[in-house]
């Protein structure tokens, strides 16, 4: 019999879920919308029912293993959902125990940053390495990182966050509330804050200029990029050279034998990836240079939040084998 | 029979050793200049007669089980001392496979940061935790850090090093040949450095003014702010900033229950605690506020180094026993 687990990626708008194989394929997907439930018991309510239809749209009756979750401050330890700001309930979230009661299934959550580095690591660029760092640039900065194998998730389950390093005392008001975390110079938030300060700052010609507010995103800034505008090659030097130092300063911390960078803005490639290279390795300890590659992730343009989700079930369920 | 490890700490200067029990009593201690020999051949010569001749020296003929050792810029996996800039021999050491040569025992190599860190937890204030970090503050600054039980070394055996984040780029010079290092500020050299800037700053006075530069070290400069020397209490507040931030945002990777202060600077106590505490703590993201214990090292009095290097010795000797 065909054995899968399900990944539900848990976004602030969409939860996107998959029923996903050993090899990573997709064998069905489904989508609910995150904030059509009043309560997350209503919520829960919808997300299980669909988790059982997804089975029936499947030949042959699988058997579904497990469900893992990806959802944004996620706390592997305590299977919930704590304080998320763009989710609808902002409180402590049992998720694991609410959809356990609903599916009689093992539930695993996770963040979705640490997701997408489970999935990096079982089906992406990272398959074998044990020592690595999956970084997410999209609104935010997400980190995932793989110690000896394990996600670095210390203590209290909230490890492994390089989003809030601060790296500018006293500088960009952060959504935490506090200030110059590297999310807010490492993201599209920060690349286009960077950009308008720039633009804002000289006479000089461009057609970023006339780019309403609205519509400047990372992809505008990365295509203007590509066809020489100088202050988008400006804004992603500048993103480069803070994410850089972050980057090797996190190297001195937990020596990676590689980074992989994911999200909307890692597909801006090279635009991103050569300076980001040349920042981090410039900034890196002698005994670490040369020993970490700098890559995009092997997931870009898979639903890479579903993947992870359901890699981290695949884990959990060879684990409890195991043991 | 009495069964021993030997713990052996080599500094710049002298390499110091210990027979050692598992609950962490010394039996016999030597000594041995590290500076003596002219080849790390001769060097290890020495030390292997000086090792045997300790065991002669403790009475009942105890059981040798095998011997830790910690040292600059040592090498966990590969059993070196790579490149040490304080060790006369600059070069990469394989002082794991000369010692085995010489004794015919385990013999089992890292950092002294690393094996401080590995010490508090057998011995120390670190036991039972499965993650914390201990933060040796000497002349530089070093740092073992503690991840569900285990020494983070990551792919080069070289992880953990705050000492080498960079806190202020472009800033002071390092030895490392970057400039901005955390230990250029949070060390006894950072604060020396940062006590002369204040005075040739000011003409305030101040006793610290005309104590001569050699004389200037830690202890002085603690015992002027306890004496509420304004120079040096601003110096310890600067310190305690730098030192807090960087501790914040090593926490948001690692996420420890404790992190210990260790080395000759730790030993100012509240002088350095408490500020860095309240630093620490305002630049923690809110899921880790209060959750990090920051205390000195219980092993502040005792040579930490040998009983650090020793317990790394027990350590794989348990590790080797149980596999």
């Amino acid at each position: 019999m065909t054995q899968l687990c399900i990944g539900v990626d848990i976004g602030g708008t969409n939860t996107v879920f998959a029923a996903i194989d050993k090899e990573g394929k997709v064998h069905a997907e489904g989508h609910i919308p995150t904030v059509g439930a009043e309560t997350v018991e209503g919520y829960c309510d919808q997300l299980a029912e669909a988790i059982r239809e997804l089975r029936y749209e499947i030949p042959g009756q699988p058997e579904i293993l497990a469900v893992g979750i990806g959802a944004p401050n996620g706390n592997y330890y305590k299977g919930t959902v704590e304080f998320a700001p763009n989710l609808p309930w902002t409180q402590v979230l049992p998720l694991c125990d609410l959809m356990k009661e609903r599916l009689s299934l093992p539930i695993h959550l996770t963040n979705d940053a640490n997701a997408a580095a489970i999935g990096e690591g079982l089906f992406g660029a990272a398959k074998g390495l044990s020592d690595y760092i999956v970084v997410t640039l999209g609104t935010g900065l997400g980190s995932g990182i793989v110690v000896q194998g394990q996600v670095l998730y210390g203590s209290t389950g909230f490890g492994g966050e390089l989003g809030h390093v601060i790296v500018e005392p006293g500088g960009r008001a952060c959504g935490c509330g506090r200030k110059g975390c590297l999310e807010r110079y490492a993201s599209v938030t920060g690349l286009v804050h960077t950009l308008r300060e720039k633009i804002e700052a000289s006479d000089e010609p461009s057609g970023l200029r006339f780019v309403p507010a609205k519509e400047l995103e990372g992809s505008a800034i990365s295509d203007a990029a590509k066809a020489g505008d100088p202050f988008a090659l400006a804004s992603f030097e500048d993103l480069s050279a803070t994410l850089g130092l972050a980057l090797a300063n996190a190297v001195a911390i937990t020596s990676p034998e590689a980074i992989f960078l994911f999200g909307g803005l890692a597909k801006a490639g090279d635009l991103l990836l050569q300076p980001t290279r040349r920042h981090m390795e410039a900034n890196l300890l002698d005994v670490f240079q040369g020993t970490v590659r700098l890559e995009l992730s092997a997931l870009l343009d898979a639903n890479a939040g579903m993947l992870g989700a359901a890699a981290l079930a695949w884990n959990e369920q060879a684990g409890s084998t195991a043991s």
